[in-house]
């Protein structure tokens, strides 16, 4: 199996993280393919830069999605927390395509009734609150705590703020209720393994979330959409998309209107 | 009052549509700029069509922030039901940005308790519900009822299919307890002033919402957002952004930093 | 535009800022008629002396609904946060009815994701919070804050208690993750404008909020309600009623019964 | 015990269905006061029609509130289905106060998990919804199912849509998944002791559950409102009342305040 | 009438105070039998134990529901909070089987609109709120708060901690805005009762409300499941059930095939 | 990985339909020990048998958690649709306990927005609908369908109502806006696999979404939970339970103890 994992930020550090935990999380067999944002910002904090990174995200799918043999894969995760471009984006491929906070919230919610979010900034709270509500489980979240003080790197913050984020971890246990942990956030990748042993209850990293179910539910192989809200785009004038786009959904349509014409 | 309004499609004709119903709908004093997406499809059906339509809304609004004091705006409008690029693009500018998916909602709510919304294509459907219920309405939403046929051409909707629009919207009222009928989608702008008598409820035009809600908003003077997950996206590192974008974030920083240096 | 803006309490000073708010609010053109409930209660901060407001604010409308053409205006604000007797008296009368409370939260849900309301007193927070909920925007109210001591007057609050309520707004933005703040109730009105440095988000006047809003709605011309729950109630054997009110139902049927012998 | 039941319509025929059904239901030792509205209409299907059945009801247990000794009653049951003046009413007196949906809700849903309405007009529907939604049960409920045709008469309902109202019931079984049927409104008073056995789940009676479940809570001496929400409203200025709820009002606030100097 | 209340824990002196406060809170004319689980653990606090709990009430409610005549009852209280086993047991006998949080949460809402819960451990409260959102009044739920500290024994626990409960429910009131205070768990039965006139809002007493409110049900005599999702299992193959569920499936089945047969 | 699949009912042929798909699902490397509910139903419809069928999975999960090494499992797959037990037998092993319902509505959300659940007996759909809404996914139901004939044979539904389930999953999608269908309950378990070229959207086996999802959360080794509301239930007296789950229970009391001694 291969995966694409994209980091929808700029910021290489981040990737390094990524790759790392990506690698340690996939199963025996699971090559990883690591990509980042070709535009964008550091880290996304805001709306606003999560649809920024939405935009670069679709590029580097639609990439992988229209060429050749050799780069396609099996299944994409989105690699920032919040999902940048979810659910949009599953529409890009025929391969399933999960962004690593849908994928945290389904293994906290596998293991526990209620969850919280440690979070690396205030400022990202709200967007992470949109996303959970969005994904149905606004009901199943006990808190969502974060990081006050500023970041020296966005590459060093689970080293900079271990204690803290252990903190903010336990004190979700004892006052909010969580069943389950969930570190949020790319920067924080890999972290969850070194502080299981401090944190009284299941701490899911989103990266390892990501890989991991994505590669579950690839291996279930239900099949594709031909029909439904996240077929193809139906066929129509486009103007003014990057080649990988165009080609990218070309491909899509394709391939929608060669199954329809047999089996749907 | 100046008034930006954007068609987040590509379609000129949508466009014309879209202008003479907004200048319509405009109160006298109400200056409307109508502008067409640079890039994107002939007209959105799907959440990815939506989110390629949001970065073409993106770089409309970033010239128009940014840019001198004769291209200034007091309001932006975003055209197309659905409010793509919504709610992120509130924060790209110190000036209210409203979709006209929830002006309609608001015009509707004011006037009743439950709507219903008249879409022009069954794809479309799923998108707009994902909008209505994120917005928060789920639960005042009756039904959302569409056409099923294919389109002869998106800037004849309204005229090629005027009875079975007015047909669906009654039968949102007697058989799903509609109090108030949205015809949704700018193809169908300015169709409400004509059916209304043929339907025994309030029926909302998305463009003439859009507008008329702004310009209350704008009215309103409420203040902008220093603080909070609507302010402008934080100082960080940026790359391969577009000029107009790189100089509307540049601006919206140094006017919140001004502002809490002083105020907050 | 002609719009009727009622005071469903009995303090002629609370009318008195309103009068004063709905003025500067309104747009050009629009002439603005203010009117004191004939009885009830002081203010209203319970859910009974909101029915008993009520009461009072269908004799406001009745008269106006039915009058002669001198009479007539072209819609209804209620002028108490809680929006006694809504959405029931949207029924009496041809024109918009809107409250202050359903505009706020429009106005506000236009300009961020999460809100908080700002109260004058303790007691009126249930009330406040029931109405929210009901308006389908639970979800997104951050909190709601209010004074906590004793009133001096009902007339002097905003003057009495300045600094404790913008220290009640910078709150619901700093620890309850406001994006935009409402300053309820009608004896506060005029203060968001004195306030709005003071406070990072922006700041919704209901008084404000109403006569906008329903400038909008009614500046749409959506048309009445012919059919649907808000249609004038039914013919039937009525006893005891005002001759105010019985004129206007009667006025409201006949209305209803000559469109729908028409056009429906 | 002594109970007050309200018709909160005029229709002296729908109170002589409801005081024979409420005897007949009432517990050994309960003595059962019938009173009719003294002003209003003859059924209320409208909620602008349930905003003027409350202030009837107001008046009535208000004279029965703040009267001599022999005047009081236990308990009061509100006997229109759509709960006018609920949950306002319960601050007027210092003994429980109950509608009878609220009454019917809890008694179908301590019998199985989602319940169906069947009502005796479509317009009627509506204001039943809300009713629902506001108490917190809009999640069980089955369906509404609702008489098309006219109505003959108030007082006859029961007889000349026997048949009709039957089917309904079976069709809100099969057809929509009800484990509970609720007859709803007092001109149904009775049917369901009738009907129980063509009908292949419980069948409950509005009257029969106001009067039942206020006995319950009436017998389970809870204790009255001294603080919150559903205390007597604070001491203010009034005006134009009627002397029966200026008597209400001043004896609720007497005796908290009685109580609050000693024990709270 | 006759009434089995059951404890599902296996602790004797808890089922003293049950049935003291059961008998206390009859209405004259109903007897009450009270029975102890026959396995499970002291006192229920987590979902497995409550689940524990529920294959004990099971067996206890077969015997009498098959039982010969002298050991049938009329309806059945399940006296620990949080209503292990419901609502499945309801399908389990042809009477009425009402759990007391279920009946808690009725009495509350009809003299409220929120309501907190006092609950005896913190662990205790996870279980508890999946058991008020399951019923539909998470909305209403304004907080449960609990004991912190651990327990000297659970036949005790009323008087080991009174001032701390009354404080508990004091802060519901003023903190969190509760109409009405529920004291949680039969080792709490009877307190409501020494302690209303500390707390200035109604409160509940779930034994009370559990033996009332099954009172109510059992007059309605709304009729039985023969259809719907709570009538007996359907005829299948089963094996190695106890000879008491055997025969109560049996009993059930068969009644509801005799019913069949001729009304439905 | 050794993961343990019950079957909680007792029909050994549909035991070899699970063994059989959850052979063919399983990853490379994961052993999978399949075992037959020792009491209960032949299958579970209703509310009840799956209670029943709660308790005879207990016992099975209690033999392998507190078994010697040769017996002990990584992960446990609860393998009927409705999820028997949950989430209350997570409390009793400290590895993951997963129901194919929760798995297989997470790899539903993590591929579309709305999903239906097709379903082998009317009776059946209450229980699934309590199941969706518990997990918090009753806003992402498109609907259940379900056969509505009577079943010859459990084990030889598939092959008995093929068409008939194609069909129901094809109206699923074109009728009720189902984005991903769920072939449920383990009678049906790869039929997935058969039928996914005729459905033209993702269909997800329950069987295989069970074994792929445990796998997964097994692989993310969050850690246990040693406090919280999924923490081994406290140290308490407890009488009559198997031995299996006396000692499973001590087990984990034990694990619980000697780690929160050193590390929490």
């Amino acid at each position: 199996m291969r995966l694409l994992v994209i980091n929808p930020n700029i910021s290489e550090d981040v990737t390094a993280l990524i790759r790392s935990e990506a690698q340690r999380s996939a199963a025996p067999g699971t090559e990883v393919v690591v990509r980042t944002a070709g535009h964008g910002v550091e880290y996304i904090e805001t709306r606003f830069e999560s649809l920024v990174a939405a935009g670069a995200v679709a590029e580097i799918i639609a990439e992988h999605a229209a060429g050749d043999a050799e780069n396609r894969v099996d299944g994409v995760v989105v690699a920032a927390f919040g999902d940048p471009g979810m659910p949009a984006l599953k529409e890009l491929a025929d391969v399933p395509v999960v962004g690593i906070t849908e994928a945290a919230l389904c293994a906290a919610a596998l293991q526990g009734q209620r969850f919280s979010i440690i979070a690396i900034s205030d400022r990202i709270t709200a967007w992470y609150r949109d996303c959970v509500e969005r994904f149905g489980f606004g009901g199943r979240l006990a808190s969502i705590r974060s990081i006050k003080g500023a970041l020296r790197g966005i590459g060093s913050v689970q080293e900079d703020f271990r204690p803290t984020l252990v903190e903010l971890a336990r004190l979700a246990v004892t006052e909010d209720g969580a069943d389950v942990v969930i570190l949020a956030g790319a920067p924080l990748a890999g972290l969850a393994r070194d502080v299981a042993d401090e944190i009284p209850v299941p701490v899911v990293d989103g990266i390892g979330a990501g890989v991991r179910l994505v590669e579950a539910v690839v291996g279930l192989a239900s099949g594709s959409h031909r029909a439904g809200s996240f077929a193809a785009p139906p066929l129509k004038h486009r103007a003014g998309l990057s080649p990988a786009l165009n080609a990218a959904i070309d491909a899509a349509q394709s391939a929608r209107l060669a199954v329809s014409g047999t089996a749907s």
